[in-house]
């Protein structure tokens, strides 16, 4: 007989998962049970399709039927899981037992809304699914004023979206910056700015205390001020879905994720359960950065941990899924925003007393027409100077920038060694003859020495 | 008594020599020694100046006026050095003896021109100096028809420059692709299209054997044929300036340039010259890639190697240039072209067997509108199965993703290791959830594999 492999979940972990399957084995029997009407979308492009810049069918990469006419994929949407049982091996969903030889756990995680009053109103939402994203499209067509709860990527994406479809957009956040927790107060500070500038209106240090309106939204209070709006979003950060770890027993760590081996196998009562794999948004897993549990709650990652997962699964070679650094860039505005490793905030979690280089140039040549602002930021450990964290602000061109900082710190690589080494390309049109990444890193080696 | 330094050369090795020793030392006497009438200016950018998108002010970013007046840096332009006397460690330029500490020789490069008939014809040039642009520019005046010798970076950049000024361009050159030795045929053949798509014409395989003309260059003959042309541009690579270095008996090597140590000291009969220094396009270093020697013509190598000779010809606390890997990018046409470390062409040079992956995408997401095309190419050597060069043709965005590839190849990453460690930033309207630079690595992987 051959292999059965169940995954649940068909965002981009689960879906890369039953692929990667696929490839490590010809025969296995894969289905993937998912609750969502639509698979193997990118939750990151919804503010896009908001704002009608991408169409609904174009974020969709595929539909069941291509899983199953070109991979052999079984896929059930719109199909909950009832029960699991990790004694008999098999799930329960929509009525129907499915046995497995190894399961996928890929179920993501739920947009955070804080339990407030009216957060249930007509014309509340969150921003996580094709669905919402639909929703959302359709309420807006008659309002005006929209509120966005959390000063987080997704919400400025948003605030974007929604300012360029002429509505007025007010952000609510809790934090004294945007972006908290992953930038940096001085280069979101520059994001800020210019969305201010695009006539974004921004209420800081507000935590959201009640939604207010009969039936309908009208109005979202924040530090005791009511502001009027017929849609609220909100934006307010991912909590992993551990209905299904918690039926399977599987352990949930410090923060709040479930905690995967290195196979990307769940551990039950500090065993590892080699029948069971986890992957994407609900996993804790270990940071390159400095020994200790982190969240990586990206699309790239879960691609990443999907892929892992699902040839483990199949019983490929052996894959590993090391520690991660997690860049993350976005274009908000006028600028791409892009980060890795610790910001300020995330190094104080660990202890760790940091010290600050940046540089601030241009994308080209100072003499070529159309450069853009680049701004670069590196941060290193005081103790053995290694590069722990980096943002870049630019008008263009930060992200193939921030990989290579991810590089750095993948690498363990000290200030000093990183600029002793490294070289950077140069053509007026596309750089300075010294990149201003290697300029940020001679700041931070002066820094040191000081 | 204050350190003199004596640099010989303005270019971007020499000026940052100079700045570099004005930073590790405070009262050192430091004099830049000159025959070019501007310095501190980007050759790189000359193809721009010609066509007028930069004005020549514009590339010139300092005048000497402004390195005496901030750095306290004498700068003798238009002065030719007569003698150079290593035991007496004195220059002789412009009929005056300067005696030094520390000397650093940064003379550069001069185009190489085969010793054909005709090469000395009016409207022949080549182009190098602000100077080399400026007699181009006027000749172009007159000029309908241009043939230019050399389809390296410089000779697309200036067909592509002249082509826009609308001129008829002709390209001519010796090898069977274009960017022969640095880029691979599969990937020059990308460009090379795109050229002929805007009108460029190409003459390959075909050496330049007589330029014709009474008195004025007429037609350029090459494997038989005479192409008519009013206006000639050798464009055939840079060959080291080793008068001084001879006069000092300086050890030349086999790449027939000047060997430097690590701290950009040259040698003289096999052993360390410590007050003699050496950066720019005249020197030979060490490859990152494979044990053996390289050039590494390129202006931020230029820079990186200044800044080391001049900290240490001041007695800066000890700076070491490692090995390169050269990353490179050009904007020719309708694309990028990068690379990094060794081409098909350059690894036959150290005997390596290659395996190479490849993968083609988009700069965005698939459904983000704008994605430009982005191919990726990585070449690994067999025995070992470290990644020893990369190449990338792309739309936009392929700085940052090739000084990403070149910290792999000094990291000395094997294919295997780069795939199971490497993250990537990712949002819908800057790159592919999951970058192409990966799908290129994983694809390497798979051929080793096999």
């Amino acid at each position: 007989m051959s292999m059965r492999i169940v995954i649940i979940g068909s965002g981009a972990a689960g879906m890369s998962a039953a692929s990667s399957a696929r490839k490590a084995s010809k025969d296995a029997e894969i289905t993937v049970i998912t609750e969502d009407e639509d698979i193997a979308y990118s939750p990151c492009a919804i503010p896009w399709g908001i704002e009608g810049k991408t169409g609904w069918g174009d974020i969709v990469m595929h539909d069941p039927a291509f899983y199953k006419q070109t991979r052999d994929i079984e896929v059930l949407t719109k199909t909950k899981v009832e029960a699991v049982d990790g004694e008999k091996k098999e799930v329960t969903a929509g009525g129907k037992t499915y046995p497995y030889d190894s399961l996928v756990v890929a179920t993501g995680g739920t947009v955070f809304v804080p339990p407030i009053e009216g957060k249930d109103l007509e014309n509340v939402f969150v921003v996580r699914t094709v669905r919402d994203g639909k929703n959302i499209q359709k309420a807006l067509e008659t309002a005006k004023n929209v509120v966005i709860g959390g000063a987080g990527v997704i919400g400025l994406e948003l605030a974007v979206a929604l300012k360029e479809m002429g509505k007025d957009v007010t952000v609510i956040e809790m934090m004294d910056q945007v972006i908290p927790r992953i930038a940096d107060k001085d280069m979101a500070d520059m994001i800020q700015k210019d969305l201010e500038g695009m006539g974004v209106k921004f209420v800081m240090k507000a935590p959201i205390q009640a939604v207010k309106g009969e039936g309908k939204v009208s109005a979202v209070t924040a530090a005791g001020v009511d502001y009027p709006c017929e849609v609220m979003i909100f934006a307010t950060g991912v909590r992993a879905n551990l209905e299904i770890p918690k039926a399977l027993g599987l352990d949930i760590g410090q923060l709040n994720a479930v905690i995967a081996a290195p196979t990307m196998n769940a551990y039950r009562r500090g065993r590892l359960v080699p029948d069971v794999y986890v992957a994407g948004d609900l996993v804790q897993c270990e940071s390159a950065v400095m020994p200790g549990a982190t969240m990586s709650q990206l699309g790239s990652t879960a691609v990443r941990q999907g892929l892992v997962a699902g040839n483990n699964a199949a019983g490929g070679c052996k894959k590993i899924f090391g520690p991660v650094a997690s860049p993350w860039v976005s274009m908000v505005g006028n600028y791409q925003i892009a980060g890795t490793g610790l910001s300020l905030g995330l190094a104080s979690w660990y202890g760790i007393d940091v010290v600050c280089g940046k540089a601030t140039g241009l994308t080209r040549a100072r003499y070529y027409p159309g450069g853009k602002e680049l701004v670069v930021k590196v941060l290193a450990d005081r103790a053995t100077h290694r590069i722990i964290g980096a943002q870049i602000v630019a008008g263009e061109e930060a992200t193939g920038r921030i990989d290579w900082l991810t590089a750095a710190i993948i690498d363990k690589r000290t200030a000093e060694s990183f600029l002793a080494d490294s070289e950077n390309a140069y053509c007026p049109p596309t750089s300075m003859v010294r990149d201003v990444v290697l300029s940020a890193v001679e700041d931070l080696c002066c820094k040191l020495a000081q």
